[in-house]
Parts: structure tokens; sequence; C-alpha cells
């Protein structure tokens, strides 16, 4: 089974032009089969603040209505993508720009929610992954770069979670190749103490994970995105690794960051 | 060998949603192989102005600066190429939304101009078409759906003509295919009479083409275009066919339009 990466980073790279570009030129010297899938940082808000749109927030969260989704696919598929292919190219690295619309990669449905009466707008939960159309490209050696667009097949493109997007991509293609998720973030790993970035976790099975959670050692935010480590894992992924940018040559080699492991 | 359309579409029907729509069910529905390529239509200028982008204009030409070409990746490539992609995929053909820059399909080098103290900006002129990487994704039965946005392989986008890139694209791909190039245009084809829609030229070959326009009778800005599909004639091609959208099947068909013929 060939190996493959499916790399997730996020907005402290994709807003920094200069770690982007030494993101990219390591992204782009990995030997294995790969696919990147970024977030989108602040560009979007920026954008929509020049626009003049206003945000709509409901019960605190971001709501994504039509301009905003307008501009969150000028910016996330177009912008940002195109940037980051094009630098790849650079590279030497032959990468394709897709959101979830393209080849029909990624299928979803607006997402629904428990008061009917409020349109939580144009945010998509994913139904499926077109794993054929991915698994054809990486035969073509085409890397492919997924941006957190999707669509319903209805002609609705919709935004949606680059994490989940990682997640169920590493997912669906586990079956068909050895799978390692990397989530890119702004700590160096799943840290003991969030203020100590040597309090590193370096390896965490599922109950040690519990055990942690338990005790309140894990940092809040983490706690979705472990529990979908732990969920891809259940679905076939082999090991899913977080950490810097700056050390993903010893993230992806296992020397740095967190390992989330089945056992 | 397979027949290929290369179906060129400006920004007549980019800018008109209902127009647009019933262009591409009829482009859905072709049956043979088919490659799509847009314009920007008015988009792009509307948006630079809501950005409060100030118009470069040098001999009366627009410049594409740095915000500009910003500002036509995330239209041309993210808004209209994700929303036709989007809407192909709901009448079930299997489109992807690519620029020059994904898979290295459209290489070009930033335009250079007789007066080198002049910087025309990002505009680019081709050098190569990727052919292989077109070839493999029809193999697929997938359909390219091409923004008007190349890249020069050393990580910059660039702005280049529609028109051109349809013109090379179906070139690079007659040895490959029986190509028949389609510009979709505003007339329902070449005009003996601009101002009189029945005055249609139905069919013409190099010969008919030169004594029209010793004799004036070819309508300015169709001179470019039809220079255009001569040389993409001599270059494989086997016939250029130019009308309206509404008359797409017709167009095809041969009973509509204008067909541009080797004799």
């Amino acid at each position: 089974m060939d190996k493959l990466y499916v790399i997730k980073t996020g907005g402290n790279i994709i807003d920094d032009e200069k770690k982007l570009s030494l993101f990219l030129e390591d992204f782009a010297s990995i030997k294995e089969k790969k696919i990147l899938v970024h977030g989108g940082g602040k560009t979007v808000t920026a954008f929509a603040d020049k626009l003049g749109l206003q945000q709509k927030l409901i019960d605190g969260r971001r709501i994504t209505d039509s301009e905003t989704l307008k501009v969150a696919t000028m910016v996330y598929a177009g912008y940002i993508n195109k940037n980051i292919v094009a630098q790849l190219q650079a590279a030497d690295c032959n990468a394709i720009g897709i959101s979830g619309a393209d080849g029909n990669a990624v299928l979803a449905h607006k997402r629904k929610h428990v008061n009917q009466n409020i349109d939580y707008g144009f945010a998509g939960d994913i139904d499926e992954v077109n794993n054929g159309f991915l698994t054809a490209l990486l035969d073509l050696d085409i890397t492919p770069v997924v941006c957190p667009i999707t669509h319903d097949k209805r002609g609705q493109l919709l935004n949606t979670n680059a994490d989940t997007i990682a997640n169920e991509i590493a997912k669906s293609l586990s079956a068909a190749y050895h799978v390692e998720l990397v989530y890119i973030f702004e700590k160096s790993g799943v840290l003991y103490d969030v203020d100590h970035e040597e309090s590193l976790v370096k390896k965490m099975n599922r109950e040690e994970y519990k055990s942690m959670k338990e005790n309140k050692i894990i940092f809040q935010g983490m706690i979705p995105k472990l529990d979908n480590a732990f969920s891809a894992l259940e679905s076939g992924v082999k090991v899913v690794k977080i950490g810097k940018a700056e050390q993903m040559q010893n993230l992806l080699g296992g020397s740095a960051g967190t390992s989330i492991v089945n056992d």
C-alpha cells in the first residue's frame, strides 16, 4: 500500500506570506503521495470588511450569507488556492487546486439546525468524498490542493470546515492508501500545559486521551480536533500527527509533534 | 479520432445569470468530449470599483497591476469558475475548474512591450498548453472548465485573454482529437452587415476572408477573432464555429452560425 499524507494547514500559515512560502517548499519536497487541504485565514474577513459587508452572527457564530459565500469562494477557491498551486508548480510539485465541486470531489448538504426558523446560511456538512476522483489524480502524480468550499450537486456551493474536509478525505482514502493525517497548527503539538511548548505530548492513544480529558489536562480548543483524530483512526487512518509548520519534516518523520495512535 | 469541442464563452453570457444557466444546460448535454473556456465579463471591473481600485490605462489599454490581478484571480478562478462547475455538476456533467497553473495546464510569460520602460502589468502570453494533462482529464470523462488565469511556472499568476487560451488549447489537442473550436458571442455569427443579423456568412474559407477584408465587408472587431480562427485551422483544428449561445445546438450541428473552414 502506498503511503499518502493528507496535510491540513490553517490560518496562521495562510496569512503569513513568508511562512506560507517556506511551508510550501517543504510540502513540495515530500516524496510520497500527498494532498493539501487549506483553510482561509483572515483574508475573507478582511475582504468582507473592505467591501462593507456586515458580519452576521447567530448565537455568536458567524453566518455564511450569500454575499459572504461569494467572498469566501473568491478568496478560498480563487486567490488563496491558485497562489498555493502556482507556488507548488514553481517548486516542481504538479499541484491541482480544487473545491468540492470540481470532479464532484466533496459532496455536502446545507447544514440544518435544531431551530428550523433560523437560516444559518451556506455552511456545508459533508456527505461523501469522491475517492475515485482523488485516486485518479494521485495515480497521475498530481497533488490535489483542496479549498474549504464544497457543493450539494444541485448547483449550490457551500462553505465547509477545512479540518473536517481533511478528516473525511483521509478516512475515505484509507482503504486504498496507508494514510497519515497531519494537522499543521500554531503549537508544537498537543501540550500538557498550553503555555509551555516544551510540555509536548509525544504520543497519545484513546485511553490516554480519556484520562487527560478527565483530569482536564487537555486544552479546551483541542478537544474537537482530537475527537476528529480518533474518529479518523477508527475509520482506517493509520496515524494522526499534529504540529508546527516549521517542524514539518520532523513531524512527518515522527521526531516532532504529537502522534495520535490506536495503541 | 474522438471529436472534441473547445467552446469559448464570453462576457455577455457570464454576466447574465439566466443566459448562463441555459447555456450551461446546453453545454452539459453535449455528448462528445468537451472543454469550456470562459472569460470574465464585467464582474472584475465591478469588484475593482467596489474595492476602490483605480483603473490604470496605458495607451488606452487596461493594465493588470498586482491588485487587479488579485481581484481577477478571485473572480475568474474563484467566483465565476466554481459557480460554473457547480452548475455543470448539477446537470450531471462531471466538470473540473482549472486555471493555467492547475496541473501546469497553460504555461505563459509576462508580456514584454516595445517600450521597456513601461511595465504593462501581469498580462500573460501563452508558451505552451499541457495537452497530456488535459487528455488525461478527458480520458477520465472529466470536462475541464478553464478560466483566463495562467502562470509562468515561477510562482507568478498571469491574466490571459480567454479567446487566445481557447485557441491554443484547440490547436494543442488537434493531434489527438478531431477538434472543433467554437466561439460563443453576442451575434449570430460573422455578418456581412453588422446591423443585420440575417446577413449571416454561413461558411468562410481563407480566400473568401481575404476578399471580404479587401472589400471592407468584415466588421473591424471581428478581424483578430478571424485571424485566430484561420491560424487554428493551419494548426490542425478541423473547423471554427462562431455564433450565439441561444443557438448552440444548431451551431454545433452546422445549421446556425458561421463555419470557418480550410476550403
